[in-house]
């Protein structure tokens, strides 16, 4: 008999072995247009099924590393402050363990939880931004904590040029603006990934990836679709490029199952958190 | 060419005219199973053009009363107790000037936004509740503020024996003690409607109509379907009965439309609408 | 090799040898609200593979009786006029040979191109209709031929006295009035029709079924879902009676089967098919 | 941090402490109609969680029992008969070590793997199959393990009189005349399950459910919808009152999820396993 | 609280201070294949506010030009001929006042209502078509008003030479044969826009968008999905380039916003519509 | 009156006076993961009416060709080892009249019925293979005729250098190991179709068309979609190149119509099936 364990494939280490620790943070209570990415992480673990652990990209197999696949956090609904800091303890713990945290959402927010802890370990720490939104309000709908303010509040935490965003095709003027005067903006393409990999060289530096920056083409199961992103070969290009960095953190968000019923979205969520999991382990062996 | 102002069907008096404003309260932000609530008001309006003005059960017409369509609140998903008390506000508002609030939700939480407002004025109100859930306890999730804790909630304000729950048949084992020595519970049926109705004759009353009371059969496009709900003609009659008391104020929650991709939920969602505005407007000539 | 004929189950008479022709009337082009009744006889052929030819309700098989599934009509979508010549010169072929026409809809207003070719060759034919909605407008959004206006264009042939209306439970209120005052309308309910089936006993019968009749419950499947319908027993029941009497035509019509992904409403519409067809065979030997 | 387990709500004890052993057979390769109970099992445990461990209708809670959820098996999709063994060894173990078999199906045929297990321990054993279909033909489309062939089958095993089946409303001629010939058919409705359980008092009995005995409107999610079904009260009675039996076995088959995109169809199934469970735990202690 | 007003966002202007004037035109009654199209125009409006008002492509914000959303028409389902001069009337009423008619429909027919009334003010007016299909039928199912016929109809105003097709990769032979004989036909891609730009500066200009000239994979939501089509940046392009000529009519239609449950076809439907406003807006500055 | 037989667009010769015959193979008892491609064939049939029989890219009709659309087989769900012998039975009969099979799956194992029958006409075929997986497991599940080992068991057939697969982008390890010792292998693009036409001219080629080797952005239609896939042109010119070879067989698997609502999968699949149909027709004249 199988067990009733429920983890992503290849993903069994248990948590002392493990040098990557994945995690759901399902949550997405501050979703103003479509909310759903609650259900992305049990999502992700059942569909992986359809993977093999074997990327032939890569070749490289899952289960030559140490992953262990943790679970969900339980996270409040009613309350976004409560849910942030559990999320934000439970990355600590992981980071305290010298382990490698790798959060799937949840709508974009649940990067500040996951950021805050591992700034507080790394100071110097560089955030790249894979994003279709510049996520850089100062506030929205009268909450300073929300998927549309989720850089600013990280802007808040490290400042001026530690921010690095590629993909970005939406957002206020008063956004581009703010990007412009205060981060390194490189809309619409992924095209200098490259580049800013050479000047992170060395530095620690924490990924989020908000999974609109794929097109609508290649990923429909998204709260806000916005049309003209990249496809999947070109963001599977650039993960590996980054990960060949210092990633001291590492997040993949805003996968919204329900509304893609094809399933075709949750498949290539499955198939970039695998290449993912594969660059980012064979790093630090 | 059609003015694009949006209103349910027949409700397009001016506020200042009306008897009745109705009002969308498209919030669903501590949804913990599946959210969608928020596009209720939305979809109800657009689909009262499927519907007549005209009642063939009671006889009468929607346009030959005085109900005005004020719109929706634009409602913090960030902040829980900024959304409650912009509705309370808006509920104020309305009572300031004589008329009956009728609000759309939402999920059920946004009912405590609405009746803190009816209760400042009617201090001595009661309330009845047709649901499937007690959403009688303390807390949920960390959260005071919850669509699981909404009659708890109203409970602190008016205390013992002020609350009639009807069609209840889900809820934790402490909710239904809480429920049998604070509150007057009726589960399963709404068989003793008329009775009740009798005991709070000339008495100020709030009904919140939770539409998972119905049967999933009747109405699937809910968060949380609940097996052995009422038809559709009973909670009718139900609510006929019911609005013949001296009601200071009315709402419906629950209808999360995107689950039930026939449109038949939200069809009768809107049915029950008119047949509830022709009966509370009915009532107050 | 199985052929690629595409009839409905047990159906496969030759014309020339069959009593009852069925044929399909894929029109929706005057369908304000949500069209797709076309694609109904379709659906209706494929999923009649997931019936029995038996039916234990009655104790009869299809295959013992001479049923010939004629295929589709190919209607224009652009001229309503054409449309419903169309239908009517089928019927009259049918008729001319001696056949019972039945035909799948469709909206509601193919009805009225096969009853102009009944009436003809029966001028003192009554119509029984099972339907939620009186269809009694006497035009409808500029257009005197409308899926609202069927029973109205109808009365315009027969006249006073010669319409049997059972189930309506929607219409404005002029229409209700028109019912009341020239036809026999039996609201909410089939309770009346044995007590009709006695009046008509040796008259010419022309029986219409729009399948929102039923619940929305039962059959969510349908352009305008309307609560309170009957459920499947009663509707059969009231089919089983009907057919006893002298029927020259018959027709079910609104199946609208992508509004019920499930597939239970055109799972629901085989079943009466099979059902009705026994019933009238039955009859007819 | 919550465990990435993934059992039905409650049903959380050790195999070794537990008297009910629950275990998903996800196997659904000989429905020819439309395929998809194969997703049933972790549906129910998913959604699982949107219920209470409280019933209100019996006053208990699930976690006051001792209920294992082991898990599903892994079962071949390509050779029925490794599936079946497969199934029945599981059978076999459970009932090895004194505790009560509860399957979650997958289509009906997996019934039979349980049930030949359960047979050699209990050869005098009942059968109740709550069921629309007689499920009796001898083989279906070549092959004599079929869904459709699943209750011959049993018969093949312990010959007349020993299978007991209600609601059954669907079927050839021949299947239901062997039906009358060779086991006791309550056909169209459970009216009758009182007298036997009256009857088969004292007797080691298997219960078997086909989820398809409900009615569409109630339970959509299903290969082969059949209208004229049971009400969800009805079945609950009518589980409570066979539970009262010496249950050796119990299986509920043809749930198959994505059908009811509501949610309503894996809700109600999830309901009738929690109220099921302790009816058989409460009589058990 | 937020006025029940329903434009598209940014554009508010007053009908008087407009430059643009939007209107839908909801109407797919000659729709032979998969209907849908009626729902367009409030599911624009409706998912426009997942939009910003900005657009970090031409740098510009609706909020800063004069737009006005007029609303739907309500056109006749059942008279073809009655909702195209409907839509006609209103274009005219349009021009006379100075301002640019933007259509959103519908169905392609819809065009030709617009068109007709361009045509009388600009007689010597070419055509820009974007689509996946000629369009060029003589009659379509017996009807010379058909979506399939349009381009043929307005072939029937303004003659040979004057009508430019972009895209085009579906058709009969005999329309293709048309095409190269009487039009500018540039079939599978946009390739050559610029060059037609050239030619056409300083002449009137109407531009008709069929969005099924985009790829299926960018644009599901549509009734005749056509595979190889053009991406969402090449249209993008192209219409900011036919935006530069003097455009004196313009629509965009057959987004059928129900077969792409995801919404990313009406999310891009809406970022064409913000883009090609704002380019006519500067344009007209 | 349309006759109800039920072909694909255009393919209406007699067996007798056909070239080619197309049959359509609806079996996908062996699919693990999602099944579904049991309902590709019909879908086809249907949705080819949103067709023309004309061919822009190859100025070519349908019906200017002898094809036979022979309809579906009926193949067992529960005895695969019968469903393949149907399967080659069918194809073999096809061969002895001179004409070329063309089979519609169903799930990929199916190409291995057809591919037995013509392996023994043609003992020196060679296989080109189109598809996202490798298909070269020994077994699966227990089961030696699976999906996933169809390629495995036709090398079982003709052994090591005649297998040629391109756009292979998952598998185990092992099968990638196995696929470079002994098959030829061009993974992930069809860059190389154009060689492997040359080195095969002459010999008799059996062409396989799993559709999932096209992107899940361009067909999400399938059980396993797999990101980084082919677009629709570059499969269209590979298909084109290799039809120049001598086929002697040929089939499209994997199209699961019910993962994509939008019907553009389908629509993609028509598509194809008429260019390929006109591409080999054009061969063999």
């Amino acid at each position: 008999m199988k067990t009733n364990s429920d983890t992503f494939i290849g993903c069994e280490a248990a948590f002392t072995a493990a040098d990557i620790v994945l995690f759901g943070a399902p949550f997405d209570s501050t979703t103003s247009f479509r909310p759903g990415t609650r259900f992305a992480s049990r999502s992700i673990r059942g569909d992986s099924y359809g993977l093999e652990v074997y990327s032939p990209y890569q070749d490289k197999e899952l289960t030559d590393y140490h992953i262990c696949d943790a679970g969900d956090l339980e996270l409040s609904f009613g309350r976004t402050d409560l849910a942030l800091s559990d999320i934000s303890e439970t990355t600590r713990m992981i980071l305290s363990h010298g382990k490698l945290p790798f959060m799937i959402g949840g709508e974009h927010l649940v990067t500040l939880g996951a950021f805050r802890a591992v700034a507080e370990k790394y100071p110097d720490v560089h955030v790249i931004q894979f994003d279709a939104h510049t996520d850089l309000r100062q506030e929205y709908l009268g909450a300073e904590l929300s998927h549309a303010t989720v850089i600013r509040r990280i802007w808040d935490v490290i400042g001026d040029g530690r921010i690095h965003s590629f993909g970005i095709r939406s957002g206020e003027k008063a956004e581009f603006e703010f990007a412009r005067a205060h981060t390194h903006l490189y809309p619409f393409h992924l095209n200098r990934v490259e580049e800013v990999v050479q000047k992170l060289t060395g530095k620690p530096v924490y990924i989020t990836l908000d999974l609109d920056v794929l097109d609508p083409a290649v990923f429909p199961g998204t709260g806000t679709p916005e049309a003209g992103g990249v496809d999947f070969m070109t963001l599977l290009s650039a993960l590996l490029a980054v990960s060949k960095l210092q990633v001291v953190g590492a997040d993949m968000t805003e996968l919204s199952p329900q509304y893609d019923l094809s399933g075709a979205s949750t498949a290539t969520a499955c198939k970039l958190v695998r290449e993912w999991l594969l660059a980012l382990s064979a790093r630090q062996l």
